[in-house]
């Protein structure tokens, strides 16, 4: 087995190769710049793994890999329109270079070209590929619809944002890994379970960046740290704490997330004490180590040897410790 | 054989069937919305006609009919967006109806749903189909993105135009026909040759669609006659015009292009004369003729009995008679 950066560097040699300067231009530069906008690959990086724990030459699963990171850059720059968000890993979004027309158009063809990286897969795997990217894709595109309609909604309740973050962000994971088990033709159940210790790895993955955000280190988190509080994002910490109060504190807190002030300082400390004082920032952290815990409990049913569920165990707590 | 009425029926009550009121409503009600809001369903019609030309029971072609429809909507929904349009079909579309988030995500859904409407095919035409529907789905962005950049050049050549109207409209035509006779298990040529038929048809469809809004029956068109004039689109007549006029000619034709006057009889009156001075109106009526006559060309070497050519051939007519 080969480590993590090995994966990147073929995958991103990879990608480098798919790269085309195709007619129209105005479709297809906007593609090429997001594609090469860099980021960690962590997703093509999983299939490429994945595929080689079931004994299948990684080179196997480049398409399906490239897929995957094709599909992944569509929604950046869909979400990103929607957001209106201006950078993207520090480097202006594609609606912000180009246009929202621009934007629009370009990810539609990248949702397009992530399902034309199948067709040289044959045709029972080609099938069972796009049949599990076709239901990833659109629970995806149903967690970012939970994501927006939560913004304007009093009412969230708990097992409603898990299955938003599972749906926007985990279940990409589980895919990504499932069709590296696909691609090596790993048995039913190697399949299922794959996917599983990818999803539940995405939601602790998800869930422990909420947490970041709120309690991280600024120098390593990547991302502004406070910058859900300053958003109003009701994030689990926020959910959880809600719960845990009592209708004065809820009514505080509620209050506290309807404010914009210029400086922001305040605000963050206040609720980041509501958070730790309420038990929200403990809970946090236990549903965290669940979500692990019941990621490597999967593992253990894996057909494989002790060595390589060995590689995934240790992947999956780099990426917990954000050492990846 | 059914007729076209039997076979909209057939289709429109499959439709209704699929049309699901799933969560998140604010995801999937603006796509049964646009489903929904009508239209003649002539690109399913004839994936289902074709199926039967061939000698395949249509109703084992609803779910690639359904896709190809499915696919239509999304791009509607999409370019709606990007032409800013408020109608569709005389009724709010849906990025007015709700708002532009919805329609890039509710459209992004469509997209994924018109790919799983493959999966109940086994695994070879499950391939052949979502490998066509990729090609052509690629193509129809790819001539969207033509007909933008070319709002805003003035050297678009013949040739490119052709290119343009092939990629947005024709080619989902042809591929309408194409899936048909995959579902059918048609032969190769024929399955090439059905689909060069409705491809050709398709341009020739367009083409004349460029001469009805100029020169069409105000009362039978459907559409607002002059529409393309008002918006100084380069159509075809318009490409043909300028080929033919000498440069004082076209300095007069490019100057009134740059005119959005408040009352626009006098200036649709003068592109009219125009037209047809200048032996544009002449040379498309014979291109619009040449992309027939080639389509039913084509149909000659079907191998299929003299009355499926006939079936054929008089839908073709009846399309660029508009009777249909």
């Amino acid at each position: 087995m080969r480590n993590i950066p090995f994966y990147q560097q073929a995958f991103v040699d990879y990608l480098d190769d798919y790269i085309q300067y195709k007619e129209p231009q105005s479709l297809y530069n906007p593609i090429n710049y997001i594609l090469q906008l860099g980021g960690k690959r962590l997703r093509p990086v999983l299939t490429l793994m994945t595929a080689e724990i079931f004994d299948c030459d990684y080179k196997k699963a480049l398409d399906a890999a490239l897929s995957i990171e094709v599909f992944h850059n569509f929604s950046l720059v869909h979400d990103d329109i929607m957001d209106d968000a201006p950078l993207r890993r520090g480097q202006e979004t594609v609606h912000e270079k180009w246009d929202i027309n621009t934007g629009i158009l370009s990810g539609d063809a990248m949702l397009i070209m992530a399902y034309q990286l199948f067709e040289n897969y044959e045709p029972a795997n080609f099938q069972a590929l796009a049949k599990l990217f076709s239901k990833t894709a659109l629970q995806v595109c149903e967690g970012q619809q939970y994501d927006v309609d939560f913004e304007t909604r009093d009412d969230v309740s708990i097992p409603e944002y898990l299955k938003m973050i599972e749906y926007k962000t985990a279940v990409l994971v589980g895919a990504a890994m499932e069709m590296g088990a696909i691609v090596a033709n790993a048995s039913h159940e190697d399949i299922l379970n794959i996917y599983e210790f990818g999803k539940n790895l995405g939601i602790a993955f998800q869930l422990q960046d909420d947490y970041l955000d709120a309690f991280g280190n600024p120098e390593t988190f990547g991302k502004q740290v406070g910058g859900d509080i300053i958003e109003n994002k009701k994030t689990y910490l926020y959910l959880k704490a809600l719960e845990f109060s009592n209708a004065d504190e809820k009514q505080q807190l509620i209050h506290l997330y309807s404010l914009k002030p210029t400086d922001q300082t305040d605000k963050i400390e206040t609720i980041k004490e509501v958070f730790n004082a309420s038990g929200a920032s403990q809970a946090t952290r236990e549903i965290i180590k669940d979500y692990t815990d019941k990621a490597f409990r999967i593992l253990e049913n894996l057909q494989v040897s002790e060595d390589k569920k060995k590689i995934l165990k240790t992947f999956g707590q780099q990426l917990m410790n954000r050492d990846v």
